[in-house]
């Protein structure tokens, strides 16, 4: 079963907030647009898709809460939530593919009744919730499909059930293989610094009753080196148009050992992560976060509190090092350029 | 000033509780060889010189201890002890090395009187000590040698001064690069499990007013594709007579990334650190640690209690992607099995 991971609840967001995983499951009834962003913002929410809904259903709200008696004014305020809610992360684009959904809708309402656009806001949004939830379950049969029996696979950061409004992109994958009776070992990256592998992943894992090992960030590399993982699965934030893709911080360097040790690294992600606007990765803006994330865990200093630390939240991994990219379209493989084009214009 | 990491002092074994660092500085006094033993378990004293003047102390207390009245019980015991502190940690040969010197003193010692040969042997594992200071002082001017003006660098775990009786050896080449007036600025991994990185090399460094930014384990990659990272310095634990380098976990992914970027990454240890008789590094014996060091950063849980994680110390990088080793008599480079001889023949 899915972990609810988000949605409209008693005209609220409803949401678990992830940052108290796995020690407390706490679900937060949020019905104001600051306390939406600045969950974001602090990661209860987090995950591509899943920031994609949240922005979605922001606007809902936004609409919702709106005194707008207009529908002039009601447009104008959901342009400005969605402006609002574009800044609390600037990496992953699902964020501004969503907001843009929105938008549109709201754009088409002009002279609608006030209660009409409203509940074409919350619809609108509820579809986005309904089209990730098929993707992933689209991602993960042909994701399936990659995965041998008695594999054992890497995974980074958290791109389950917990970044989606379903099952996962990468996590999808392992769920549906399991499903179709593989037998798959998973070894899960912490992902320093705010350990989503460690929290988050094996979480998930354990309650679908797979074989799960938790290991730091920098024991990747021996397991490779031992032959010991087969495949890796990973997520992604955004992805350029000739596939680069941006990811959570220390994917590249993964892939960089994946191509060393000749094991293939596949990319999990829906249409909506795609930016076609980006020739290449060098063109993600990634988004630098706080220092003290590195110089503590969990609230526990590590580390001198007047050393300097470096905190990107993502890298870019360079199409040449990806084996394939899972999408809820199918799979793409190198030359990414076209498979991407071709694959968005069916969309 | 290189810190007091470790010593003899009224009779005892003194040494910084590195468990404390860098919140605490405390020093303990070890009167007892089960508690110097645990000391080495928890990695209260750690650093692979560090461990070899440990064992040698420990020896010299279990002489002083000793109630032997003939230099045959005494011997024993030191035997005895030698085994004992051996079995605390597996991988770094220098406390291998250091208990064999002991021992050898010892040895021929038969018909010597007892308070003639406790003196013996605390002389021998002071001249260790005294050794271990000079190749720190040679090592570091040898290697200051590779350091450009201007050079960012990166190092893993702590390779400093509290891991030798010195200034260190990959810190000792910092150390002597800024005593020379090269301008440099420093990354260093965090480190997990333990974070030697985090609380342990970024103190030493700071407190020589060396530039140092700290970052996670997961984000040298992403400097090293942006070009910021110039070379790398690491220390080793055992160097085998093809030059591989079994070293703290984490340092073979960094080689690799290191190969793919185009880094040099240098390994910096004494001679005691090699251990001719392994052909490779894969005879090298790793220590596996508990998975609760996984599980949990300096006592707090970050994963599910019962999610089983892989906790090796170690990792083994081939020599070839070393570009060469700083010992105290000189930098070693490929053919490494020739350099390494020649070198232990003179030493």
């Amino acid at each position: 079963m899915p972990v609810e991971t988000i949605g409209w609840k008693n005209g609220k967001v409803r949401y678990i907030d992830q940052t108290l995983l796995p020690h407390k499951v706490r679900f937060v009834e949020c019905a104001d647009l600051r306390k939406l962003r600045r969950a974001i913002r602090k990661l209860e929410v987090r995950g591509a898709p899943a920031i994609g809904i949240a922005g979605a259903l922001g606007i809902a709200l936004a609409a919702k809460n709106s005194g707008a008696n207009g529908s002039e004014g009601l447009i104008r305020e959901v342009s400005r939530a969605a402006k609002y809610l574009a800044s609390s992360r600037p990496t992953a684009v699902n964020l501004f593919w969503a907001l843009a959904r929105m938008e549109c809708v709201a754009g088409k309402c002009a002279g609608k009744p006030v209660p009409r656009i409203k509940k074409l806001l919350l619809d609108e949004a509820l579809s986005i919730i309904r089209e990730d939830m098929r993707s992933c379950r689209r991602m993960a049969g042909y994701g399936a499909g990659l995965v041998r029996n008695g594999d054992s696979i890497l995974t980074h950061c958290n791109a389950g059930g917990l970044a989606t409004a379903d099952y996962g992109t990468a996590l999808g994958v392992l769920f549906e293989a399991k499903k179709r009776g593989k037998r798959i070992k998973v070894y899960v990256d912490e992902t320093r610094p705010l350990l989503q592998g460690a929290r988050l992943t094996t979480w998930e894992l354990m309650r679908e009753g797979i074989d799960t090992t938790l290991i730091c960030d920098n024991m990747a590399a021996g397991l490779m080196a031992k032959g010991k993982i087969d495949r890796i699965f990973v997520g992604a934030d955004r992805i350029a148009s000739n596939g680069d893709a941006a990811n959570k911080i220390g994917t590249y360097g993964l892939a960089v050992l994946a191509k060393y040790h000749n094991v293939p690294l596949y990319v999990v992600a829906p249409l909506s992560t795609f930016d076609l606007s980006l020739k290449t990765g060098a063109d993600v803006p990634i988004e630098m976060r706080h220092p003290d994330e590195v110089r503590a865990v969990m609230g526990v200093q590590i580390a001198p509190r007047d050393v300097d630390a470096y905190n990107p939240a993502f890298d870019v991994t360079p199409s040449e090092l990806i084996a394939g990219i899972v999408t809820e379209c199918g799979i793409i493989r190198k030359p990414y350029k076209r498979g991407i084009g071709r694959l968005k214009a069916w969309s």
